[in-house]
């Protein structure tokens, strides 16, 4: 199954766009678990079992684990997320842009040991930066498009003199995504929720491919504005939460506190559906 | 002593320009070390013993630890080098670009847990995926602005319409690497060795900060254009070379060839010096 399969039927399945974003601190963590980096398997499998049922993916973010020598952790818990929550899709967040043999070296990181069903790249250095990654049959990769950080304007924001209509930078890499780079038809973009405006200027240069978006919930994006933006009933969005679902609580009941914010916004995405 | 000191000691003492750089892929491990992902350390250690009194700077690449679960491996490289090469700053080739806490995450990761002296950056996301790395006091980062493989120019080489004299996008990361983002003066810049030219544009904008330049040797740049293009008596390149020198031999003679061909390089880079 691909990527894109596995994703539609996980939004069919569990009713939902939401994406919970694995990214655990362990000073943020709840009770005993605090500031202890060998629980952050523990942490993120309580948070895996409580919301498995309510999402289309799960995002864990890699940099947390790598700051805190946690890799073992990671395969781990992406073992137990192919076990116990088998038809949902996981996407490493890891933001890597590299070409060539150093590209299929992280190629090979993302989607073999990690087993991860899609990941997050930049796309500054071309095409040969994302081309390593397609040659993995059925694997999904979501290119940095639009991102709604304040330094986001900095390069994303410029407009291009040379292209037909001066499109702003992460305009032309929408376009890519779309069109020459979709060689395995399982790019993505992503976008982030701040300006829905963008969405859906991303969403209208590129009407079929998944949008990963980020900022909903604690970066202060609108659940609703984001959905009437980017979902189509043909191209799916992935509306990912972190901070306001995982550190819902900070006390023992912390998956049940997540598995309750988990709801009510896979809820409210699913009822701003035009 | 700041990443720029170290740099400046270390081209010093050792009369080099040359970095090198620490790509292991335990396939192309000679004689007996050959496919074995646990002599990674042990390949990589006999290069640096090997080539320390010939090198500005050494930059082990992550991606090629990370693919072989290598990264106590890794740890135990830089631990190395600390000891045994203590001159010779280390820069971690990581590409990192992300924002937020996620990139504070990676700042601990290059220069807490592995000890890093400067890491590699992507500036897509703009300044604020620079800035938690400059709050590591002395650390040194670099950041992507033109690179040579054939993609480099899908989006490094669009014009920039909204900017004074249209320059190209990586000739802003250039101008904004040199003034504004430089807040801790540790700021570099990675720049390709396949386009001489552009080299010479971007030290032209960025005439002091340090660039690193990859793909000297087995990527087929010039050193003699290189250094005349980019060296400056007040501003430091560092010219990477990978496989040229790591595998220039596949037999057990591995170390003594790497120094022959790390000394020729290095001799070859230093001859340029107008």
């Amino acid at each position: 199954m691909t990527f894109l399969d596995k994703l539609a039927t996980a939004q069919q399945t569990n009713g939902s766009l939401l994406c919970v974003g694995l990214d655990p601190e362990p000073a943020k963590f709840p009770g005993q678990l605090k500031g202890d980096a060998s629980r952050i398997y523990d942490f993120c499998a309580r948070i895996v079992d409580a919301t498995a049922g309510l999402v289309i993916a799960f995002k864990p973010q890699i940099a947390y684990f790598a700051a805190h020598r946690a890799e073992a952790q990671l395969e781990q818990l992406m073992e137990h997320m192919r076990r116990n929550a088998p038809g949902v899709p996981v996407i490493l967040d890891a933001k890597r842009g590299d070409i060539g043999s150093t590209a299929e070296q992280y190629a090979i990181e993302a989607f073999e040991r990690y087993g991860a069903d899609a990941v997050t790249l930049s796309p500054f250095m071309g095409f040969d930066s994302v081309a390593p990654y397609l040659k993995h049959q059925g694997k999904g990769a979501f290119l940095l498009c639009r991102t709604s950080n304040p330094g986001g304007s900095d390069l994303q924001g410029q407009r291009l003199a040379g292209i037909e209509g001066q499109p702003f930078l992460y305009e032309h890499v929408a376009r890519l995504a779309q069109g020459p780079w979709n060689l395995n038809g399982q790019l993505g973009l992503v976008v982030g929720a701040t300006y829905p405006a963008e969405i859906e200027r991303v969403r209208e240069l590129a009407p079929t491919v998944p949008l990963l978006i980020p900022g909903v919930g604690a970066q202060g994006g609108d659940a609703v504005a984001t959905v009437r933006a980017g979902w189509r009933p043909d191209a799916p969005i992935i509306v990912n939460s972190s901070r306001a679902i995982i550190y819902a609580s900070s006390g023992d009941d912390f998956a049940e506190a997540a598995q309750k914010a988990a709801r009510s916004t896979r809820d409210a995405l699913e009822a701003a559906k035009p």
